[in-house]
């Protein structure tokens, strides 16, 4: 179809003996600001799934747009026999998460760490909504406002599954200018509200590997 | 935050009167492919959650990454005065829908209309997910096979909130190859299923404006 596309990810989820699965997704969307809230969907009878479920807890770990991490990506989506580490396949190393159980993927520059608020079971799928607990990026994303560095993290986003394993890049930027009158009555796509900065400062201090 | 983005969108409702709303959404994207269904999430109170909760359908218009489509989606964020039409003040012309009641945006290239499966409230907001019941594009940004062409519909990708009204743009792509015995393993990334392409069939052929 005609691509609604996202930000693809790598979720990171344990089993409750602790062990970890891997699942490349095609589309992790942050769905509310403040606190901040991703969404994702996923089949029902994924390991992802019944991890999710079961602990109430996952990790998303972002790839740049680099041959090098859609790949690695790509391979954590492989269906390998239950106890098979994806992260290992994919030749990717697990780094202990601030907050929650599963691990964050050291090669990848952007960490999500959440919490489930709520999923829904639909068809023969599960919409899961998670509220971001902690995050973390390489300190060579991140200016010293908190704010992404594009041409540096070099955002991609997944064409969809008629595109096969295609993704583009996502980082040349235009800014829309409305004037001052009109930015007053905006509020679909409002630019920061005062105070928002703040809301992740805890978890969000540059981190260097 | 560290941007985890998703298509922006003018998603289009109309009340039981049959008044249309118009209103820019930072991330509208697909979560099922075969039938397609698509999600965003709303704030309380918005007239696009009253009219998707009172008649259960909506339409999602796509801007192209032009200034003149950013331009007027941005337009249509507007918290206008009840009774005042959006799409006039952003300089938009409401076009027919195929199946569904509120209207498509004739400026704009592509076009979901959709009827909801289920919403859920949490905080305050609005989390919508519908099915695609038609489908339409230009006749220039869609190929014979019925893929995008990139190049011509020129996706988008919106940077968030912290970022004020900036985008990006997203048509550079790159294609993974992982080799025809890892291609076995993909599941949650996997090429287009056999059949996919005709289950939109009747109703993405092309359109000319």
């Amino acid at each position: 179809m005609y691509a609604l596309s996202a930000t693809p990810a790598v979720v990171t989820t344990v089993d409750l003996d602790g062990n970890v699965n891997a699942s490349a997704m095609g589309a992790v969307v942050r769905i509310a600001h403040d606190p901040v809230a991703v969404t994702f969907t996923i089949g029902l009878g994924r390991d992802t799934a019944y991890n999710v479920s079961a602990t109430g807890e996952f990790v998303v770990n972002i790839p740049s747009f680099s041959p090098k991490d859609l790949r690695s990506m790509c391979l954590t989506g492989a269906d390998l026999p239950a106890g098979k580490n994806e992260l290992d396949y994919a030749g990717l190393t697990a780094m202990d998460s601030r907050v929650v159980k599963p691990p964050r993927i050291a090669e990848y520059d952007r960490h999500f760490e959440c919490r489930v608020l709520w999923n829904m079971q639909w068809r023969d799928r599960l919409t899961i909504v998670g509220e971001v607990v902690a995050a973390s990026c390489s300190s060579d994303v991140m200016d010293e406002h908190g704010k992404l560095i594009w041409e540096v993290a070099r955002p991609a986003t997944y064409c969809g599954g008629p595109y096969g394993l295609t993704f583009t890049s996502s980082f040349e930027r235009t800014t829309v200018k409305l004037g001052s009158e009109v930015d007053d009555l905006m509020s679909s796509l409002r630019p920061t509200p005062p105070g928002y900065a703040g809301v992740m400062g805890n978890h969000a201090s540059g981190e260097k590997r």
